[in-house]
């Protein structure tokens, strides 16, 4: 059951530039920063607010780290903006499963390691009316023991 | 000061094609209806989860209701996905002066009437790495008496 919206993913050219501009003209902090090598981005997570599920949502900025990335691709053709956006649940493996059970396509066939040690996987934007949309689960809270 | 991930406009060919989409994928059900004839959509807003401000997160589900609307032209152009995210504050006539300030374009001289009976502007996307952002102070909670 999707119980937040966890983030939003925004593409940029320039991590640290933007991350600038999303602190200076708003005042946002960088909460986390890592690099997923899977992936092929760089990134920061922007802390918005607490949720009402003991959750989070933040803004993760995204850099690619290669253009053949996923991200890299998409910022080649689309420029910057946002990429994705990002559902919370206590159980990303059993709600991926019972959407794929459903008709959208899963993009991983088991879900993978996203920032700060969370559970991810996405599904197909064209079975979502044009939003590429991701499924996680914290590694901390809510629901990381279920 | 910008509180909360408000939400997540995504425009969409079928209100409620999209609306259904969502239901019975998600089990995400439909908070609050509207026209609004000014930005010239019809709209659903899904209440996703509450934020630790007193507000709460929605998908806004977004279907033009004519063709030369900013959303019906946006949709001609890049096809059904995100349009748009939104930071709730309790001061979006104070902030967006603020923004201003700082050479960030704000798209409306004062802001307007959105969803729900909320005030809104929006901040130009080309001063925001690509992302068209809104300011919006909601009717009722949080901060509206300030």
């Amino acid at each position: 059951m999707l119980t937040r919206i966890d983030h939003i993913g925004i593409a940029c050219f320039d991590l640290d530039k933007t991350v600038e501009f999303y602190r200076a003209t708003y005042g946002f902090e960088v909460f986390h920063s890592e690099v997923n090598e899977e992936q092929g981005v760089r990134e920061a997570m922007l802390k918005i607010n607490e949720t009402s599920d003991g959750g989070a949502s933040y803004l993760q900025l995204l850099e690619p780290t290669r253009e053949d990335s996923a991200v890299g691709k998409w910022l080649a053709k689309n420029g910057e903006g946002v990429h994705h956006i990002a559902f919370g649940t206590a159980d990303v493996d059993g709600d991926a499963e019972a959407i794929r059970d459903k008709g959208v396509r899963v993009l991983y066939e088991e879900p993978r390691i996203g920032s700060m040690g969370s559970r991810i996987t996405f599904l197909h934007p064209k079975d979502c009316h044009g939003v590429l949309t991701e499924l996680v689960t914290s590694a901390t809270a809510p629901g990381a023991e279920h």
